[in-house]
């Protein structure tokens, strides 16, 4: 029986799914961050490889009896060099191929076999794909966290960071996002009547002075962790602007790859997605349908990984070979 | 006599003056960059000494007469520990007290022999100061490139590439900015006749990638470099709305140290500042006054910081002495 590999290498965990020629899957297994440019080729490579040897162990599969790996990750286009992975994959005892595929690509894949329509992944980072016969004709965005990213994680955590700093600094109006932020650093005990820097002028130089030294601390993407406080702010209107225009670029990114002859569906992936509460619906209207194409969310890649696994193996995946990998496959998460 | 040393340590360069007690620049001397946080405590102090040497050498003064040593940079309020300059300044045979004050402080100082008003500074960063007493009473902003620095050259460059990748990307109308960036990351000729990207769909995501990547290699903070873009191009809409909105952004900071008690003069300083054709009109009409208050623009805080020394040495500098500083000063540049 004919088994393949779908990797889906992300930023913050790595899952891998062993998957039959009728597209149950077998086994599945997930590891820590599996993103070379994010974590470095040695740590990635060794969370790939944890999570195939446990996901193959899991199956029941000889790592020989593979006959494709789809490994789908950010910036796969930008690697020219995939030893840092093909080499520990090998020593497992795998001989097929190792396609690099993009997250982009994966994430329509987990959500529909159809070959063309829209996906938009909005994790630590942004971007949009357009996808025609399978494989992705244009791009949009994903340009990193210091030119582009439009209403990523990162996007909307720098955002807070900046706005709640900038109340604290007398430039801007009160926001509910100061003290959270300030909570966050570990800069003030939760309760109400201890917060000095609302009593006007008293400390709040220094308390300022004390996070900015924290969060320069930080590696400037890690700002990606204050986006939270953003959507847990709801009644606040310097929080609720943030988010509604995180939600406005991230339209904006989906647009840019639109053609009026491509109307499939739209998928959207990625954990700063599902945090937006109205964004599915957002996405249907901005695309001008009258009826509004089909707009599925996904939590991940993996299945879109084994699609595409399965396709480079020469199984025509449809409607029912689709709905036995997604099915398969939350019987073992 | 007595004499005193102002010292102006900047991002970019550092000039030392020798001034007597009657406010005369006896010697002027410049070097490189003078900061320690953005250049590095050993190049810092090598700059600052070298200067030192120079202008004591023209002013034909020993070291040892030196009355009082003003060292004027941004962030002095953040670095305790003084020596990395004290002592390469003690080996030149200086015995005078080294006192270290803001670059905002000497900004006002450069402007005015006032003892109250405002300073707004905008280079790479971008600051505000209330001046009360001589002294700096409250400051806004100065948070840095990640933080903040709202209207600096920094903010300014960083929108300039942000907006310009954004248009090449499809995300954003078409602006001169893209163009002009390209260019100056050696992406393209400047000749017309042979800039694909103006092709559609020709080679834009390649000279895309390109950019982003010749971009990511430059360390953030010298986005700066790319700030005169959007002053070189201001019939260009996108250019003409990111200078509007960092002049808007400096006033904000500005404000937010304004008090009615305090209405003398704002002193604006700072390579970005300059670019601003009616910043200093903004300025005026902002503070809300009917007469306006008086604004005054300086090239950089040397002669505040030869103020500040006089003061620290016991000298009152009042408007003949201050006029005596500045007019001397420029002689000798």
């Amino acid at each position: 029986m004919l088994t393949v590999l779908g990797v889906d290498a992300g930023g913050t965990s790595t899952r891998v799914v062993v998957v039959d020629g009728g597209g149950r899957a077998l086994g599945y297994a997930s590891s820590g961050a599996g993103n070379p440019v994010s974590s470095g080729a040695d740590q990635a490579a060794g969370a790939v490889r944890s999570a195939t040897r446990e996901a193959l162990r899991r199956a029941e599969t000889r790592a020989d009896g593979v006959a494709h790996v789809v490994v789908a990750m950010a910036g796969s286009s930008v690697q020219p060099d995939t030893r840092w992975l093909t080499e520990p994959l090998a020593q497992l005892g795998l001989t097929a191929l190792v396609t690099f595929e993009s997250d982009l690509l994966a994430t329509f894949c987990a959500g529909t076999p159809a070959d063309a329509g829209y996906a938009l992944v909005a994790g630590t980072g942004a971007s949009a794909v357009r996808v025609e016969q399978g494989t992705a004709a244009a791009v949009s965005d994903g340009l990193g966290w210091l030119l582009g990213d439009v209403g990523s994680g990162y996007w909307i955590g720098h955002r807070v960071v900046v706005d709640a700093l900038a109340a604290l600094d007398g430039r801007a109006g009160q926001t509910a996002l100061s003290s959270m932020l300030l909570e966050s650093l570990g800069l003030s005990s939760p309760d109400r009547s201890s917060r000095p820097w609302e009593q006007p002028g008293a400390r709040r130089d220094e308390l300022l002075q004390e996070a900015v030294t924290r969060l320069y601390a930080l590696r400037p993407v890690q700002l990606a962790r204050f986006a939270p406080l953003a959507f847990a702010a709801p009644d606040d209107l310097v929080a609720r602007r943030i988010v509604d225009e995180a939600a406005q670029g991230l339209l904006v990114t989906l647009r840019a790859v639109v053609v009026p002859e491509v109307s499939g569906p739209v998928v959207l992936g990625g954990g700063t997605i599902s945090q937006h509460g109205d964004l599915a619906r957002l996405v249907g209207s901005a695309l001008g349908e009258s009826d509004g194409p089909q707009v599925l969310t996904v939590s991940d890649g993996t299945v879109g990984a084994a699609v595409l696994a399965l396709r480079h193996a020469g199984v025509t995946v449809d409607e029912p070979v689709f709905a036995t990998v997604t099915g398969t496959l939350s019987g073992l998460r």
